[in-house]
């Protein structure tokens, strides 16, 4: 295998924290965040702009951004995300200064209604202001795209219609699509048809895999996705993160275990395993409970 | 890819018990294999044929044997097979009619000393005696190599040296030749490369992967293997196991994980999902610990 670089997209503050019920403080997510930008991350999302009420756990979202923004003013360099579901989320993203914000849309229907309340099709609506603001105001949009191997509710989602979903994120404007296996039931032989389908009508470059590790199986699926072309994947510090689909499971695969295989395979990702193992050991008290990444626990092997 | 076929070793009942603290009876571990052959299960391992002061976990191996056969006794139709040390054990399992018996080397000098007591080339000397009493019974002999990616003593491990030692058993008559990923640190381009070495000199066909999940790698490192052509694969129910050189880390990759991620590639295993997380769920409260496997803890999507 060639010599390769990766960009990894850490989702932990936000996808990870989202799924966890242990609440850390602002001034918790704060030195979390240090600490990975101290591990090398470049690329992060800070929380999201969602109805506390709906979301408790991101309730601090604004208050954490405007600390991360302040000691991390430059945003070509640190590039800070957050989530926001409509004009009311943006509106108070706007506030803080931020230059990239994400939107979701989901691939299946039902997984739609359960999840963010309406259609698919209205979810597109909606971002459709969304966009024109933003692009308004040069701000980056990331397009996340859910259960596209998957859904809870309906089971087996058409390939046609995730890639239908993910190329009309891409033409509204969205900068990068990351295709989610929300779920964490992706096989390889899925990762590998759906990537090469979307990589017709959407440059490679602009995709990224998201894959959870409920089945264990997302290091196998971020290998294909990998030898696809893929290049932007997302992983959230020690496997942060659940299912609510599935209680007691993992979550989004852990970075760590992300970079180890990246590490084998001369792929360069800018990251620090050491460094990223001393915040898994950090954190996991924190957490009550224990993380789930693997190299977390034991590190990298020292002779 | 093309639909393929491969065979899982079940490991679980020697070298997942080895490293487990809870004793399970002769009876829980008879129970556990006729569930596994009803799930499926053709070949396994049964226990070892040791010394029950240095590995009493083994200590029932010869009751357990007894049972199997007598149940069992097509040794064509399911296979058994016990691992021997040295002519001691080799005689206590020829006392039970078993056909089929594995030794074990190290590729690293250090991990034979600390593990078995004995240089490798005094390790390759024992093999003679076995080997020769073993063709005489018409036996089959299957070789494991250790730490063939990584010693926790010495680090590093020549791919030279692994190739050589696995030729070794080879030519010495072992039918079967497991190169052991034994402390879970082996990542895809080491897999890759060291499986195209050793292809050149034994036939593929006689090559099987034992990775560990110590650090999460263990299916990309299967994946990847089987690019490359193994079709054999070494693996423990529930990911029973655990790693003494890295305390509360995982074992085995578990059998569950490796079906789940072939089913997906359309390559069989021969063995029912369902019924080895049935078996996981019966299992887990039986070791008094969670145990490692994802696919066991959700199983597979229900809709």
């Amino acid at each position: 295998m060639a010599k390769g670089k990766v960009k990894i997209v850490e989702v932990g503050l936000r996808d990870g924290l989202q799924n966890e019920s242990t609440v850390l403080s602002t001034h918790q997510r704060f030195e979390l965040l240090e600490k990975l930008i101290a591990a090398g991350t470049k690329t992060f999302e800070v929380g999201a702009f969602v109805s506390p009420k709906w979301v408790p756990q991101m309730a601090v979202s604004k208050e954490l951004t405007d600390l991360v923004l302040k000691k991390y003013p430059d945003q070509k360099k640190f590039h800070s995300s957050v989530l926001v579901p409509n004009e009311v989320g943006l509106k108070g993203a706007m506030e803080t200064g931020i230059k990239e914000i994400a939107i979701f849309a989901s691939s299946s229907e039902t997984f739609s209604q359960k999840n963010i309340n309406c259609s698919i099709e209205e979810s597109f609506q909606r971002f459709e202001p969304i966009m024109k603001i933003a692009k308004k105001n040069k701000i980056k949009v990331r397009g996340y795209l859910s259960v596209c191997f998957g859904c809870p509710f309906e089971g087996d989602v058409p390939e046609k219609k995730v890639v239908e979903l993910a190329k009309r994120l891409y033409k509204m404007g969205c900068y990068e699509i990351s295709i989610g296996d929300t779920i964490g039931v992706a096989t390889v032989n899925q990762v590998d048809s759906l990537f090469k389908k979307l990589k017709k009508v959407i440059p490679i470059t602009k995709l990224a895999g998201h894959f959870h590790d409920t089945r264990g199986q997302a290091l196998a699926n971020i290998l294909e996705a990998y030898k696809v072309g893929v290049r932007v994947f997302d992983s959230s510090i020690g496997g942060l993160g659940g299912c609510p689909y599935a209680k007691g499971a993992t979550g989004n695969v852990a970075t760590e275990d992300v970079v180890y295989m990246f590490n084998g395979m001369d792929v360069n990702t800018g990251l620090d395993i050491d460094k990223l193992c001393a915040i898994n050991r950090w954190l996991e008290p924190q957490m009550n409970h224990a993380l789930s990444s693997r190299v977390g626990k034991v590190g990298v092997l020292k002779v």
